[in-house]
């Protein structure tokens, strides 16, 4: 039996990185195989590509160029790492996915759209579940500060992170059979605890 | 007045460089602004992405992803190099466009047709005239191969080149408002003035 490809969606700094690893430690302690990666990279080509995205100045690139260039490196990820896990019966969390090309270059960097649904239309895949953590985008770029060295896309100023935020809104709404907005506020207990209610509500839990 | 965008097509060791520069030097005697410019690269962007795609090893991108990466240069270059010229009424010669994808991922990687056109229609430009140069691909390796080291394309067999081959006649056979095919064996100067002809049929050149 195919795996379940479960994405993580949401601004910077919302907890992801650390809500992936939660779950995936979680359901591989209820003994399924799980396969944690994230975008852009996730595989060897992918990761080469993700440093010409996240690196340089935020004028670097045309927004369709971005757009294009983030797709290559889902593309790469899907042939070499998710499509064969799942095949493979393995359960693929992933931390950010197409949802992030919508928010990212086709909202917040004003590409539209419709480049986005092309360009996703020819991956043919989508996720089964996708968890869109949210808080707002204030506390998001304080966390995400904490963190380190800001890159490319966090330096992209206030009213970029808004339509961000906006954009993971507007698509949970749109795709309620896939989507579940997630509070994101509280501790990592907390957080974890709802995102475990999602997946039973799903019926992805016993 | 916008510029005109003169493209040029066909496989390795056709001639598409030195013909690219003829025809510069010829339109610039006659008094025409002209950018000469090549693909994959032609802004700063794309000679990063360019890198990616013509080092490695043949089967170092799945055929999606190979597709994407060159029209996110094609993007960039377009954007950033080939829009401006056209507007400010230079005419803008580019060795290899999207026929080349057609040709090399479409056809060659067997991709399929279907995804080059999706990604094309999202650029929102295409050439005023193509010349699709064409010599047997035997003799067109020979050519390449006294040029210098292989790239990554040129390793690719016979076969590939093959189908190649087969792209470009299909190409010029399906558009023949946009498309001429030219006979690419004899000298230079043969080829060059056979280009000038074209151009002249077209209606570009007095």
């Amino acid at each position: 039996m195919t795996g379940r490809f479960i994405t993580f969606e949401g601004g910077d700094g919302v907890g992801k990185t650390l809500q992936t690893r939660r779950l995936t430690e979680t359901l591989t302690a209820r003994g399924q195989r799980v396969l944690l990666t994230r975008e852009p990279g996730g595989a060897p080509g992918a990761e080469d590509i993700r440093e010409l995205i996240v690196t340089g100045d935020p004028g670097r690139w045309s927004p369709l160029a971005e757009a294009m260039l983030v797709f290559a490196a889902r593309a790469e990820h899907v042939a070499r790492t998710i499509r064969p896990a799942l095949d493979a019966g393995t359960w693929v969390i992933c931390d950010r996915f197409t949802d992030s090309s919508m928010a990212y270059q086709g909202y917040g960097r004003g590409l539209g759209e419709g480049p986005i649904h092309t360009l996703h239309g020819l991956l043919g895949i989508d996720p089964d579940l996708t968890l869109v953590l949210d808080i707002d985008e204030k506390t998001g770029l304080e966390r995400a500060s904490l963190r380190g060295g800001a890159d490319r896309f966090e330096r992209m100023g206030a009213e970029f992170h808004n339509r961000v935020r906006t954009a993971f809104h507007d698509i949970a709404r749109a795709n309620p059979d896939r989507c579940t907005l997630i509070d994101a506020t509280g501790t990592p207990d907390d957080v974890h605890a709802r995102i475990l209610a999602a997946l039973t509500e799903r019926g992805l839990l016993a």
